[in-house]
């Protein structure tokens, strides 16, 4: 099986052009879901799927699909889908959720060529909105594709102008019918840029995921009282941001002990801070933090947020604050599957390609899909890890390399047959 | 001689009006200098000075002064002059300033009332930009007044927007002509709300103010490396954050350290901070802080400055941060002058009102007018020590006990004879 590395890279340079923002360094894109450059980009996959002889759909939140479904497959049995995303953050790059897509496509094409006969149909799929840009915080498209949130709730969320996801999307004339639902497939493959360093540093062309960290993100609230700097005694001080100090380094200590014990994946950033009033002669009166908390074990996430609702308790009582503490968002740790892991390492070393293990630190739409079936993460490299920027690259023959171990192992998953 | 609370008290409500700002609890007013409210305060303070038969001058920063040079006076002498300012914070209080201002007038027009004959003129001043909330750092009138900034540089400061403070001035019309010359007066007195609790626990009307604290403010800036919360592992992080809460302790520990040790009057405060990017999921790259610094003794704020100073280079040590550190602002301590003092509390004690000795941690337009002449600053009670906020307060029954206890010394000074 030979995957063919300039139709794939025409497709990504073509889908570039779509919200390009002629970076001056790089090159980089503006595709939030429901613009004009989101439907370009959205026509164009839909172009190239039909091309390939897909079968299109469009679900009623945008999810786009194509399924290929050759005489040798059992129409009733579960298929095996593939794909990642097309929007992208503003300014982001041309990597970051196309190379996904187009590999996913690439891959179908190359098991075409190689005329392949899988027992299952074939699915290609680009959810909507994975960044999170203007609807929700992220990963919607999947979101509502694993039944956690409902097509009805999903069409109601409104951008920060209070456009609905139904306006925006009959604006594109992208919404359709029906759901597409993850929890019929019998496995899912991402393929997805790596977004750090360790791909790149290893020298190795291909990461597989062994487990997505979860991610938590908290609010806390210190409230002390605002006072003149000058006429308030030392002893008489209820100072917000003093308070707010033992925070930070509380969190950074609890986080610091769970590597040092048990999990040297785990983090913990306070990453946001405000003070009001903020004026360097006035005693701070409240402080507003936002707190990351990650790791591949749920346990060590539990720990270092325990011990930040630990710290507000004990500043509450020494140093006579009130505190406030919410978890708006909460992702466990999600272990990719066993057989589908395996299955891309043999791929890869069937086609001669080099793959390591190493865990995810960002959030991928492949994090919901693992709840209702069978699914699997694979890293391309990022120069210098950099995303999210026009200068964010991954060489082609880096993308050719991934997509060729993705092509083996959906192949393998779909009970068809390596060419090679 | 009565002081007339009634008529005190409606200059002091009809001045409230000015920039009024609605507070759902107490009254608050924004009067920032050379804006529409600041020109209506100091049309309705002019008014009332010439309703008083005062000579009214506008200087050329703005600084307005009234004149009460009787018979009885010897247009020679160098004059007694009194009051404070009529600018305001955002959204502060109606006493902070206006007090002062109008407790010098009531005080002439109360001795007026009397039939005083006083030997030397008398001049009740306000001073332009004392806040410091548009232009310079606070007490710009009185800093030009005794020579420490010249007009043309006051003058050429400017504001945010890039506005000069002479086209601000330009605007309300109150750029005059000349300068309100501080080192031409035999004495100066100012009342002002204390904005602390001493006087109200004390039940004293009135504080009598001995030294002025001293007055720094430095600058520290921490550079650490922003970089992605889930992609960077807890050693390989240079967090500008978790340094900076160090820091932000390690003031606070200095303070009460020298409060313990030797001066109990010393404060450190790092008033504001602010984080950048200040994203929750991102380890911050940069915070900046400011720091307050105040004490009467000189020697413990060079204390205090000293360990915020080695706090910074054993971050830098320790953490690998990089760090600046800047002194921009450096007022020492400054003491009142005996013979103003002992007028206030004889004037007390002749008009049956307690009196009690106490220091300012604030700042104060007299801190600048001690260095060229003799120099004294009361205090009335502020309800809760709260100022710069709506909800500041002081009775009007401490008002005029303040303001009767200053009538009584300035007439002192300017070798009248209390008709009491």
């Amino acid at each position: 099986m030979q995957v063919d590395t300039d139709r794939l890279r025409a497709d990504i340079e073509a889908n570039a052009e779509f919200g390009d923002v002629n970076a001056e360094t790089g090159r980089g894109r503006t595709v939030l879901c429901g613009t004009d450059a989101n439907r370009k980009a959205r026509e164009y996959f839909v172009g190239r799927l039909e091309d390939a002889g897909l079968a299109v759909e469009i679900d009623a939140i945008g999810n786009i699909s194509g399924t290929w479904s050759p005489d040798s497959a059992d129409e009733t049995a579960a298929p095996v889908a593939f794909g990642s995303h097309l929007d992208s953050v503003p300014e982001g790059g041309i990597f970051d959720g196309p190379l996904g897509v187009y590999a996913a496509l690439e891959s179908v094409r190359a098991m075409q060529d190689a005329e392949l006969e899988p027992d299952r149909p074939i699915v290609v799929v680009s959810f909507t909105e994975e960044e999170g840009q203007r609807f929700a915080d992220g990963l919607l498209g999947s979101s509502v594709s694993v039944g956690q949130r409902t097509v009805e709730e999903a069409l109601a969320l409104e951008d920060d102008e209070g456009v609905t996801l139904e306006e925006a999307l009959d604006d594109i004339s992208f919404r359709g019918e029906g759901l597409l639902d993850a929890g019929d497939w019998d496995a899912w493959y991402e393929l997805h840029i790596e977004q750090d360093t360790q791909l790149e540093r290893a020298e190795i062309p291909v990461g597989v995921v062994t487990t997505i960290t979860g991610i938590t993100h908290c609010e806390a609230t210190i409230l002390g009282e605002a006072n003149h700097a000058g006429a308030t005694p030392m002893d008489e001080r209820t100072d917000a941001l003093a308070a707010a100090a033992e925070f930070v380094l509380d969190v950074e200590r609890a986080a610091n002990s769970v590597v040092d014990e048990s999990s040297d994946s785990a983090v913990g950033t306070v990453g946001s801070l405000s003070v009001s009033p903020n004026a360097t002669n006035v005693v701070p009166g409240r402080v507003e933090m936002g707190v990351d908390v990650r790791d591949v074990e749920y346990r060590s996430m539990q720990t270092i947020v325990g011990a930040a609702r630990e710290s507000l308790t004990r500043l509450e009582t020494e140093r006579g604050v009130d505190t406030t503490f919410e978890r708006p968002f909460d992702l466990e740790p999600t272990p990719m599957a066993d057989r589908l892991r395996e299955a891309a390492h043999a791929a890869g070393e069937a086609a001669g390609i080099e793959t390591m293990d190493m865990h995810s630190g960002a959030a991928h739409d492949t994090m919901h899909v693992a709840d209702v079936t069978d699914a699997a993460l694979l890293f391309a490299p990022s120069h210098d890890g950099i995303s999210h920027n026009p200068r964010e690259w991954t060489d082609w023959d880096d993308c050719a390399a991934a997509t060729r171990v993705l092509a083996g192992a959906v192949a393998d998953a779909a009970g068809g047959e390596d060419a090679e």
